[in-house]
């Protein structure tokens, strides 16, 4: 998938749904009542350990026209093993992946960015995080990371809604990218302070997937996004 | 399993082997034949990912007796998504996994670290990586990431074999540490260079994975060892 494919999806929702359990009412229940709701679903790797590859792939196939499929791998390794890992991230049939880019150009993002082009993945790449501790290391190098990634052309990036403030720097340093932004709901953040930083979309992840009732909690979603004006 | 768990193996062997693909000649073709010259194994995340959570679970199992076997999952998520990742590390039946320092403690490492001990499971941080693009950013975190991983007690890291003023300066500021060095072989470290640094363990993988005959191989990397007085 490419940029204006996300585009496209951002018409319909700015909400991405996180998975890293399994749903409460179960990943096909909640997929099939969330069509209207929800433009992407983000899998988590442990997510993506216990259910194997192909149920996966089962999942992303049969539900490939109602949503985009991002794999959160966190990659953070050499090119060899990132090669690897985007092989399997194709073959599961996501649309795009999240890496990590601290790890620099040369002998992996590079890699990781050229194999992501050649198989049509998307490249998201972590700019900030959202835990209080990534302000201990991580988040210092947020210039770093964005103006490597600026080089090879990377239009994808994930900041925290928690954090807001490198949401708008990174809008600022980069109009057109798309922007994933966690941390809503249980990390703290609230409804509609990612979109309204600047995140093309925002990422929720237990408050519904825990939830017995699904539909109940987009639309009260949907509901503080029309209240806060982010759609 | 825990540091002087480590120290057993060491008397055995200072090699651990990477398994990214699938042996030239089978996994437990070569888990059968390197028994008398290796102390560890280390399954990389796609490997992981390709065989499933229940293979490896049957080839730690199988294998326990004869090596201790890390994750390499190169860590690098928010605690709530690690803690979910370390119970199917142990479900799998590893020893000990692989976490990213750059992460912070707060609702990170500090969480991370303490399921780990809960577990059973040893933690080691990359402190360094081997890459060409490792430099931009990365390593110029390298103290920071030591200190912080010093904090609360963790002593287990991985220091590239081909920087290895990483593993020397390591070695100086934890010296009872387990020092797991990568970068021998494919990446350019001669074998032996890790070791002779202050690392406890070296890491090979390709030279050995994608051997025809993995029993010469390890003999030489033997011999090679011997010869530079590292064993």
């Amino acid at each position: 998938m490419n940029l204006s494919g996300f585009i496209k999806f951002r018409e319909k929702s700015p909400l991405i749904i996180a998975v890293d359990v399994e749903p409460e009412i179960s990943i096909e229940g909640l997929l099939e009542q969330a069509k209207n709701y929800v433009a992407g679903v983000k899998f988590g790797l442990p997510y993506i350990l216990r259910k194997g590859a192909s149920e996966i792939k089962r999942i992303t196939y049969r539900y490939r026209d109602n949503y985009f499929f991002i794999a959160d791998i966190k990659l953070a390794d050499i090119g060899f093993v990132g090669g690897l890992m985007i092989d399997l991230v194709k073959e599961m049939g996501f649309n795009a992946f999240i890496a990590h880019g601290f790890i620099g150009l040369e002998g992996a993002l590079k890699e990781i960015k050229k194999k992501a082009d050649e198989l049509g993945l998307f490249l998201f790449v972590v700019a900030a995080m959202s835990h209080p501790g990534a302000e201990e290391i991580f988040n210092r190098n947020f210039i770093s990371i964005v103006e490597t990634c600026k080089k090879i052309g990377i239009d994808g990036y994930v900041a925290p809604a928690t954090l807001p403030r490198y949401i708008r720097e990174l809008r600022d340093l980069n109009p057109n990218a798309v922007i994933i932004s966690p941390g809503v709901g249980a990390q703290g953040a609230r409804v509609g302070d990612g979109i309204s930083s600047g995140a093309t979309f925002e990422i929720v992840g237990r408050r519904i997937t825990l939830s017995r009732d699904p539909l109940v909690t987009l639309r009260e979603l949907m509901s503080i996004y029309k209240d806060r004006g982010v759609i």
